[in-house]
């Protein structure tokens, strides 16, 4: 049968290690003189998905979700999760040792306000948060009349035994044709922001923004091809690049060093003691306490603010472009045939979800340029379709039952470009409900998909369109529409995006996916995603302004059994017919002649 | 012929006395060792309208505008002025005195931190700026190497020989069947409010917050009642009310001792200063400098943030919403007549814009219960239409042309409501362009009258269902969907709004316009408005959150001859043709035959 390789369906919770790990933090406290410590799910550079070294979370209380945080104080200690993870947290957490809170209603500063005694003297790791981070914490600590510490080593670090290694990924450069700019062009207009911004230097924190400015790719973190590497750019003189040694071949490196310093991770703090009376923009995003306390404490004059390169990052070039068009063609070829394959195996009664994303994973191997999959596959069946953010394990496995829905979110990394995509198929009949609902979804997907907007609109502008079917009937879905994705980089990249939060304006070669879904709690769940490039719109006659609108990107049919075409106006049925015909004259002839049929049939007009 | 009594038609710039003004101001700040003057157009409480006595930016400048400011150096001076104003500044301006800057793109901050000299030391009134225009005026002064320096006396005050008395208007109690709930409770409900932010007294300094607090009005200020009165809630103890005694009869003063202590205005400063500890809430939007620098230099704490009273008169209770539903009744039977007899005399071709403001308010008059317009008409034929924020004067009035567009926009003042309404109407036969406009505007004004969204829904959201249809045609207009209105006070209320900066949820009770338009510069404007209420949406079989909705409550015919019909969906038909049905039901036993046979055809069924 099919294989999933880079995804594992283990729930790797060591929860029965944590009541003891907890006590000897504890000790480890007492020791330094301490009565609590915080502990965030982070890295130095703010990752979203962590190396196995950096998973001090995990290590302490059990929990592996993908966000979250603990404190331990000397009588109590808590770890805070937010709406996905409840369930989750329930399972993997010994809750004779935490209670578990909710990440967004009581965040962590706030249960140190109520919980901190007078006189607590609370540690935190300043590598590890950021600086916005840690005013809330030292606010919550001082209002409680305690004391916020900065430590200097991490006390978990003191414990964990069998810590493992940290990654030491080969770096490799980005070929020009994929990029589309050198790096040399890169710094020269990151250098041009810095001079309007009046900044003598620019520390790059976000390893995204490292990998796009000088072109390179790493493989330190699952499912994003990134480099753990920081850089400082000065306004004037040559940037230096901070990665470790061991990470470069010498071909690597010679081409590196043609446009960059070449230094180790360490020499970072020592050069930034160098910037005395300089500016300094540390991004607001990544950029940890330590960065600013090192420069703070040299005479640096630190500015947090957006790093200029995440917006320069998200405008993608002709070359990324192209790159990513081949992708989703590419994709949307694996992505159909295993559409027609789920089709035919999912009446038989036995498929479970494992089974459909190792099936999935593989075709997409079979194009024989996957290089991962860009995170790790949501596939929900009946009621699990309806955790947003569910992740199979060999636990929660379910079958692809009669009648039921099936969701299925996921992506691909390949070199030209990263996809993400998200299907609801039902397998037998759909109940009324459920087409409507679907159909609503639908009509919200089709809103975006259709938009057209002047120059300047923000995500936060469009958001409404998603939904205003949805609305009609009483409901909603509580997420954001969309998000940035990257160029074979991060598949969730700031700074845009389609939510009521998202007020940075669209500019044309932005891609974003465009995903409005419907939940019903242990029943099902419903999301149409695709990517969406931002474009110029024709111009109609008259027009007053430059209009944008989205062109999307991926290509793969949409379960037609779930639309009730009398809902749908007369233009929201000719986008899907149309789309639907773009999808079979592309994909047709990169699919074997069994799919091909089963293709036709799936894209249809309605 | 009609008359207008509550608005006039002169420019009553004294645009050639202002150098002199200015050359003595100039001597003024040097007899008091100073090099320069911040004047902007405002009152101690930030009103909109401005008393006579507070003319301070027209009397030195000459600009009578709604909104400016003006920065008077030793060698140089500026007047500030937006979008709206630029053509009337250069006609009202001496451009041989002031240059005439931008008030958005080139604030007066902007233009100080470039044009001040070090060592410039450069006067204002903390009684005329609020904090944060302090704050952005200092650290310009500071950029420049100059002082700003606080004033005790405005030294226009000192030269201003025939300044007007301030108003001294008879404040009335309101009528506990319009307030529909007496100020005892309000004042309840506001402690609770201060017990919930943790803060001991607040300053009310907007008038309209202490008009509503009350249940007082007064008539201090033009299209608005209201009194000029502070007042200071403390969380325990009495109220004070400060207001001038001689505004008071004996009944009201009575009255109002029931609830508070009264005080005049001079008080105000004493009890401030006896504050000391005490955290004081100062309102964000109203309250100047000078109230905030008293409470500091007497030991108190001060906090600016949002008066809590701005966001408990925007939800309108069950008195103030059927008074509001009477108010539209009158004022749309006016309005009727007022269409109607538009439509016969329009075609004889001598109409002008003065004469239709004259009218309209005299079919207001007629009703025997306006108070007052509720701002000047804006009354714009043919290219005048444009102008977003025109007010006719006899220089630029304009007769209303064949086969041109006509734009109103006016208010009304009744002692039971406060009414806003726009209509735009064809004389003769419109072009294909202004019809396919129109139709545009139309759409977006029935996609914000028939949104249905879940609670906590703000108007950002909402925004861009109003300009969708236009939007597709590369146009769009340059100004919010929609303002507040109070219930018998301001036309224009916080907190919520309809635009993209609309970032306060919608609740139940909240009144707003809902006024889309479109604007061709020289050649025609398009706007239709009508207030919003909103309501709880009837809800759908499975809903899962609570619906909002807006009731529409102008009632009063929209143009039929400029709807293009194709461009319609037919839900949208029918909402033009069921709220011109509802119009005709309601307004034709409120009017005489013959306007009832126009008001009969004018609202028959597209």
């Amino acid at each position: 049968m099919f294989e999933a390789k880079f995804q594992t369906f283990d729930d790797a919770s060591e929860r029965d290690k944590s009541a003891a790990r907890v006590a000897a933090l504890r000790a480890e406290l007492k020791r330094r003189g301490l009565t609590g410590f915080v502990v965030p799910r982070a890295d130095r550079q703010q990752n979203e998905y962590l190396p196995a070294s950096e998973e001090r979370l995990a290590w302490l209380t059990g929990f592996t979700g993908s966000a979250g945080a603990a404190v331990v104080l000397a009588d109590k200690a808590a770890v805070f999760v937010d709406g996905r993870y409840t369930v989750q947290a329930e399972s993997q957490v010994d809750k004779s040792v935490f209670a578990i809170e909710h990440l967004v209603d009581t965040p962590p500063n706030q249960w140190l306000a109520k919980n901190a005694k007078a006189g607590d003297r609370i540690g935190y790791d300043p590598w590890l948060h950021t600086s916005e981070s840690v005013e809330r914490l030292k606010q919550a600590a001082a209002d409680a009349g305690a004391e916020l510490v900065a430590l200097d080593g991490n006390p978990i670090d003191a414990l964990w035994r069998d810590r493992p290694a940290p990654p030491s990924g080969k770096v490799v450069l980005r070929d020009i044709a994929l990029a589309g700019e050198s790096a040399s062009d890169k710094l020269k207009r990151v250098r041009a922001e810095l001079d309007k911004a009046k900044v003598d230097a620019l520390v790059v924190s976000d390893p995204q923004n490292v990998a796009w400015t000088f072109n390179i790719r790493g493989s330190d973190i699952a499912h994003t091809p990134l480099a753990l590497a920081f850089a400082l750019i000065p306004r004037e003189g040559r940037p230096r690049l901070y990665v470790e040694p061991g990470k470069l071949d010498n071909t690597t490196r010679a081409a590196l060093e043609d446009i960059a310093d070449i230094r180790t991770p360490d020499d970072l703090t020592h050069d930034l003691a160098g910037l005395k009376d300089k500016s300094v923009r540390l991004d607001q995003a990544s950029a940890v306490e330590a960065l600013s306390k090192i420069v703070t404490e040299h005479g640096g004059k630190p500015t947090r603010a957006a790093d200029p390169i995440t917006l320069m990052k998200a405008v993608k070039n002709h070359a990324e472009i192209s790159g990513t068009r081949a992708a989703h063609l590419r994709d949307g070829a694996a992505m159909t045939r295993f559409l027609a394959w789920l089709d035919g195996e999912a009446l038989k009664g036995k498929l479970t979800e494992i089974d459909a994303v190792a099936a999935l994973e593989s075709f997409r191997r079979d194009t024989g340029l996957l290089k991962d999959v860009s995170f790790p596959t949501i596939s929900g069946a009946g009621p699990n379709g309806a955790i947003v953010h569910y992740r199979v394990t060999r636990e929660s496995n379910r079958k692809l039952g009669m009648n039921e829905l099936f969701l299925i979110d996921s992506g691909a990394q390949y070199e030209d470009g990263t996809t993400d995509i998200t299907r609801t198929i039902v397998v037998g009949e759909p109940s009324e409900e459920m087409r409507d609902r679907f159909t609503r979804v639908l009509k919200g997907h089709i809103g975006i998909a259709t938009a057209v907007y002047p120059e300047n609109t923000t995500g936060a502008q469009l958001d409404t369109l998603a939904r205003a079917s949805l609305w009609q009937a009483g409901l909603d879905f509580d997420h954001g529409t969309g998000h940035g994705v990257g160029s074979y980089l991060s598949v969730h990249e700031g700074p845009a995006r389609i939510s009521k939060l998202g007020h940075v304006a669209l500019r044309r070669g932005m891609i974003l996916s465009n995903e409005p879904g419907y939940y019903k709690t242990a029943a099902y769940g419903i999301r149409i995603e695709n990517l969406v490039l931002v474009i110029a719109a024709p111009e109609p006659a008259g027009a007053e302004k430059p209009l944008n609108a989205f062109e999307t990107l991926t290509l793969a049919p949409i379960d037609r059994r779930l639309v009730d075409v009398n809902m749908l106006a007369a233009k929201e049925r000719h986008w899907l017919d149309s789309y639907h015909g773009r999808v079979n004259a592309e994909i047709a002839p990169l699919v074997d002649a069994e799919t091909r049929a089963w293709l036709e049939a799936a894209t249809k007009p309605l």
